[in-house]
């Protein structure tokens, strides 16, 4: 009995996070602000990559970073140190995944109207961010290559829900059991319309693939 | 107003956990089964790691291993293949943690009354399962060198609630920026009690400081 009460509730949470991202999603349309929702499990090199990403496209876009955390700062200091953007910590009382009412609550004590693009650095979490559609425009997630070529199989949603696929620290392909075209395989399996690329965030292997489809989803969204 | 009745819901559900998850644990110490908890985030090598160990341990000790997937039976079968140990699937239908409820239903159809030791390995998640004791005597947690030294001040609580945290994957340090005392003096810092042991599962370094401890836990119950 306790079950069917907990999913009544989760099932009415879900319809009104649907509505809200939407709501979201339209908003940033309208003012030409590209969102995008970065995921990964911890450890994954989401900061590394967004700071490189960052450096990368400061000169000529206008870009704005909201980093969510546990407990810590770490992430949202570390990409404004390195990038020099403003970036806003969401402290999200121990809960495990974000969901569109905080970013909307986030969007409220941020300007976001300049913005030709905000990044959204989710919680490290295979399983419950796959779950919340925040109201960005595209979803992007990161598995590494020491995580294993497994990890398709075994979280199969995130791959589902994700618009963009990067497979990091290939830099160390060669120390680890991965197979490159095995993961790709059960990547479009699960979803035919991915975009899958090989990147390394240390190294800059791979970047210049990631900024062209940044461009590409700029021009969609302009249409 | 949808946050205080969600978390209400959320603390009646913490209390009934931990009182059937004391249940769990006085019944199986009463029958000498000592019942260790695995957790760490995904691709950390705890199918790997448990597969060495229960090789290590399956003459000396009778074995049982409950994995939890969330759609796949991939580790309960490779553990199962590896190690000749009988390992049941638990499947929990996307939900991000296991807690007592499901424990206490896998041991109903499970035969644990003649075991000397058995084995959870929780879902690949650094911050859901830390939030519900399943009923283990101990637990442990797998930090892997590639996820990096800044995850104990960003999972705080996983590190707080564990007994042993295992540093996997040492074998491949040497291409990671991770600094072992580092790492160390931040956990210690959470949880001073904590014992830390370096490892790597594949290649086998550390596990016999593992099973010491096991040994030593065993002892313990039988007090």
């Amino acid at each position: 009995m306790g079950n069917v009460r907990v999913i009544k509730i989760k099932e009415s949470v879900f319809a009104d996070n649907d509505f809200l991202a939407q709501e979201i999603r339209t908003k940033l349309k309208e003012q030409g602000t590209l969102f995008l929702n970065v995921m990964s499990g911890p450890g994954s090199g989401k900061t590394t990559f967004l700071s490189n990403l960052i450096n990368q496209l400061k000169d000529c876009m206008r870009i704005g970073e909201m980093d969510v955390d546990i407990e810590t700062s770490l992430d949202a200091q570390k990409v404004s140190d390195l990038t020099g953007v403003k970036s806003l910590q969401i402290h999200n009382d121990g809960l495990c995944h974000i969901d569109a009412d905080m970013v909307s609550r986030a969007l409220l004590e941020y300007e976001t109207e300049n913005l030709d693009l905000l990044i959204l650095e989710n919680i490290g979490n295979l399983v419950c961010p796959a779950e919340f559609d925040t109201g960005a425009h595209k979803n992007i997630m990161l598995l590494s290559v020491p995580e294993g070529d497994d990890k398709p199989l075994k979280y199969p949603l995130m791959f589902q829900m994700c618009d963009l696929v990067l497979i990091n620290k290939m830099d160390t392909i060669s120390y680890f059991d991965f197979d490159y075209d095995l993961v790709k395989s059960r990547i479009l399996k699960l979803n035919s319309e991915a975009k899958i690329l090989p990147i390394s965030a240390k190294t800059g292997e791979g970047m210049e693939k990631v900024i062209d489809w940044i461009f590409q989803c700029k021009k969609e969204l302009a249409k």
